[in-house]
């Protein structure tokens, strides 16, 4: 913390600042400068309140200076944090690059295993598929439940795909937990601390996205909630933010990625469906993304999009999906990152052909 | 929903939409324009996916046109919804302008007390505190819970204020329902549907606050999730938006209230406190809430903000609320309404002092 | 300037950072707290440059404490700025609020004089019309230019109004400094500085309209601009920002009324017009303004809005401007100030008819 | 234009507006819903005023249906505009990647000198420096002026660059016409429309840049302000707009690249340096943008960025324009596109040395 005062504050304004900080149990430090003074706080342990401050005499401003996150830090671990799957060799962290793909809703076995198998064969690892959808409107689709995650666990035995779904509530977060491998938090419950804790306490990795008008520190913030309860594998997911802009659904801020990766060890993934809401922004932000740096893409894919029961017109076609992998692939390669195509891709899609 | 074709768009390519349209079940108008063919769209029940029409030959630009909330909408009620309080006169919605008062956090009985007698005192109906707190990081004070729950019952019997306190999740929303008068539902949980539904179930009216980053309409489509559950008592807030601007912690953007006015018969109140984030600005903006046409307040008031466990920075003292209630009613005078000065306040906050 | 160590920063580190601080030829104050080292910078006249310290081995972060502006501060200028208009006992700043009302455009004699008949009946002091539009599309009406001028001249000499109108270029600036009682530079040009210079080296008043994305900062920069050339006589105006909200054209930030007073001597007036774009916002965000303590209004009134050959959609009737003054002036009361109701305005008026 | 009528709306209602548009000389088209009438307006030459319309009986809302816009658009000229600059084989636009790159400000003849040769052995074909500065303080350096054009018009002739620079008034912009290659206009006066005519009347490209709060349609308004004056050649550049976000001076927002590229067949770059404010995110988002697929980068170099007499902060230093050019140009392969590395760029560097 740092109080800066009035140019002309007096000797007797400054002296009194300093005296109520220590009175509050800190330590002051004046720093007289060419026009103005500003008093240095220490001692504390977390944030100094600093209504009172700003309202004492010859106050001009009080500034903020130390991070409230500690967990999230690189401060505190400096390393890349690599998050593996037991059982196979799928990665999200560190230097390889993760996909993930799939519908934005699993709307029936035969739509979910259909996807499935085209983003196993054009090399994704990962699978995603909504099973409880936030929607804007009551009367929307509100997701299978969990007989989709039933059809997902089954995706993950027959071809090898790693599951992420995303948990809505608590309820949700039991049963996500108990089926997935990854569960996602959706920016909408970005600071819904009570989720955020309750997933703390899980026991497996989660992919949480940046709220539509979250700052850096608040993105950070989130993530520490769920460290803080003892779940260390944070997956931190940029889906694009709420501007002026009205070109695109949300405004993808690609900067963040750098900015994640300069303070935290986390892995940092971007959303390129939800960041544009248009299927044709889907391909030139997926390869932006992996040129920026990012950890790996969640992507939707959808074989009949017209159809789609939700989100159609930012879901991308499989051989559109394909094109992606393709060329993010080789951009990735740029920045000296490999994209791993699948484990044994082809094979897992033969037998899950075979096993419909 | 309507679909603008391209200038150079072809016959057969603005057929082919019509026919596509048609396809889908609704009902197709093309509408020939001096440079433009626009297609409306009619027949649909919900919102048209506009993922394909977007993607065909000859489409420049797809618009959505009807909007999706209708229990919210004065097309449903023209008449503005008034809450009432069985046993008081007090009522949130319609001519009277509602004032609710009390600390960030209720800390101790002690505490409440105090405050609660000054709010009732200087006329109040209402008494706000927070029992849960939503906190940015999970190391800072988090709230009494159900303590604090009791506490402001027992204000309630002694004073006849009536109680607001916010359900942060599905486990504190059971017990707000039971002790509070209001449930308050947060900014960062006002795209919890989960939350809503479980909110819309209850018998008890619920305060939604706007989201950091809603538009109008998700703020509307929220009180919608509430209301579809059969909870008709619903009461909007203002409370800022997440902007740019730097010179107070969110904007306050008082435009929202004749905008809900126009369109919804629920009331809208402000919350001047979280709207600017500072304690010298309180009292201006609230009088510009009022001013602008707004149902009602609710204000941060504490006797020691510079010992509040949380937001003293944007507490106003309890001298400083009585000025407010005084230009406030001042100005509610000039729009032909009226600011009720408590039931009994003086005979019940005596009361409130003896009984400790 | 405060520099922010790293947590793990080393001694040599901290050191490095204080040498290259006085090697540019300041003064480095170490600060060490329980987690982190800061370094205060004193001594330097201007901003430093923060790249290179950013750069530093165990710099976690650097964060800049003064402002940069000094003459629009209440650092050099306590009490408030009054500015006034020979031959009449109009004022802008201080204890009365001013009220600006007219067209959007001249567009004609008849036109101009018949508005403002209408605000001068209603009793405002200062004529409001554009001679020079600033409008996006190039195929719009651009203005009357030099002839509008006259025109508003001759209603200033007939009715005693005096003459705000907007200067966007320095072509229209020469002309509009010869004719005009106020130069008003628009939002657009808020950092056109070599316009801003220009009408700092007029010698009439300058309204300068906040920017649609400016901070309280660049706002007061940019009077600044204006100030440095020696025109002291600046007028800030807010009319609304550039925020996702689309219930409104623009976001009306009124809570820059009480944060310009605090910082600044320079008076605040707030245009609903612009800020809403909507007419019928204009008068609920009038009394707003109002309330929170503008300084004065600036509105548009076109008797025949519907034919207007710009922003009719947020002018308002000569009728509703009534109501406006009425219920402003109720309201300018409460908080212990007046709305002067024109000089002998109903004789002015009577002058005027017979005149045309 | 379309005109949404209120779900009760009666018969009459929807027949007055009918009868109010085509008493405006426009055709009104009603649509009769499943719950509503929209009724839309074809024959309008420009943009009707919608005021009157919104405030009839009945009216739920008005929206614009077509684009403002002409000569920017794809509708008029399908195939992308290329630039070609005489006497070399840069280009702007098409298949081929432009790179810009140089000071922010020309501080000196050495210092422009020393950054053309490294930036023109690193490849580039195009130089730009400041030679007036809009800068938020009137007391901050505002460019060496003439000085600093004659400067550049030198390094055009002894290495062949071609000279991008700011005009940032009338006067500015005929010395830059004279000796630059392409007139660079300013984010802060993107909608100094004054100027705009004025650029559009040279004949000289002119690099327009995005407004920190400018929508899309804006942005394309303002490109065509220059290309309603008869100079065809305009090249648009996004360089972050003002957001909520605080992890980077702006926030750039690269989506905005391929919404253009469908629009409009204008080349649109992208400056990483301004998007940022940040030198560690130059290179990221450089890569980021051509991979979203701009048509060229413009970005800030400077061998002592620590002296540089403004933006020192962003600038990268000429080693890591020399990455930067190695990356972009592998990645601009994988979107089949070519980084063209200068034209002779080692003679001419060679020469330059020995010129001086």
């Amino acid at each position: 913390m740092l109080v800066v005062m009035k140019a002309q504050a007096t000797r007797e304004e400054i002296q009194a600042v300093c005296d109520h900080i220590e009175a509050l149990g800190y330590r002051a430090h004046p720093l007289p400068g060419a026009q103005r003074t500003a008093i240095g706080i220490t001692g504390n342990q977390g944030e100094v309140d600093r209504g009172n401050l700003e309202e004492m005499a010859g106050v001009a401003e009080v500034i903020r200076v130390s991070k409230p996150y500690k967990l999230v830090s690189r401060d505190v671990k400096e390393e890349d944090t690599v998050i593996r799957f037991a059982g196979t060799d799928a990665t999200i962290g560190g230097a390889k690059v993760a996909m993930i793909a799939g519908p934005c809703s699993v709307e029936s076995r035969e739509q979910a295993f259909t996807i499935a198998e085209q983003v196993a064969l054009a090399g994704a690892q990962f699978f995603r598929g909504g099973a409880y959808k936030p929607r804007t409107s009551p009367y929307a689709f509100q997701g299978l439940g969990e007989e989709a995650l039933k059809i997902m666990a089954e995706i993950r035995e027959r071809m090898g795909l790693r599951i992420v779904t995303e948990a809505i509530d608590h309820e949700a977060l039991e049963l996500v937990a108990e089926y997935a491998d990854v569960i996602q938090i959706g920016a909408r419950n970005m600071q819904n601390f009570s989720l955020l804790k309750a997933a703390g306490r899980k026991r497996k990795p989660v992919l949480l996205k940046r709220g539509l008008a979250a700052t850096l520190d608040e993105f950070l913030m989130a993530a520490e909630y769920i460290m803080s309860e003892g779940n260390y594998e944070v997956i931190l997911c940029e889906r694009g933010v709420r501007t002026f802009a009205d070109h695109t659904r949300n405004t993808l801020d690609l900067s963040i990625v750098p900015a994640v990766q300069r303070l935290s060890h986390l892995p940092i993934l971007v959303d390129p469906s939800h960041g544009t809401g248009q299927r044709n922004k889907v391909l030139p932000m997926a390869r932006g993304a992996i040129a920026v740096g990012a950890d790996g893409l969640i992507v939707e894919v959808h074989h009949q999009p017209d159809k789609a029961l939700s989100d159609g017109m930012q879901s991308i076609l499989p051989e559109q999906f394909a094109q992606l992998m393709d060329e993010c692939s080789q951009i990735a390669a740029v920045l000296h990152r490999r994209v791993p195509r699948g484990i044994h891709a082809e094979e897992n899609a033969a037998v899950a052909v075979s096993a419909r």
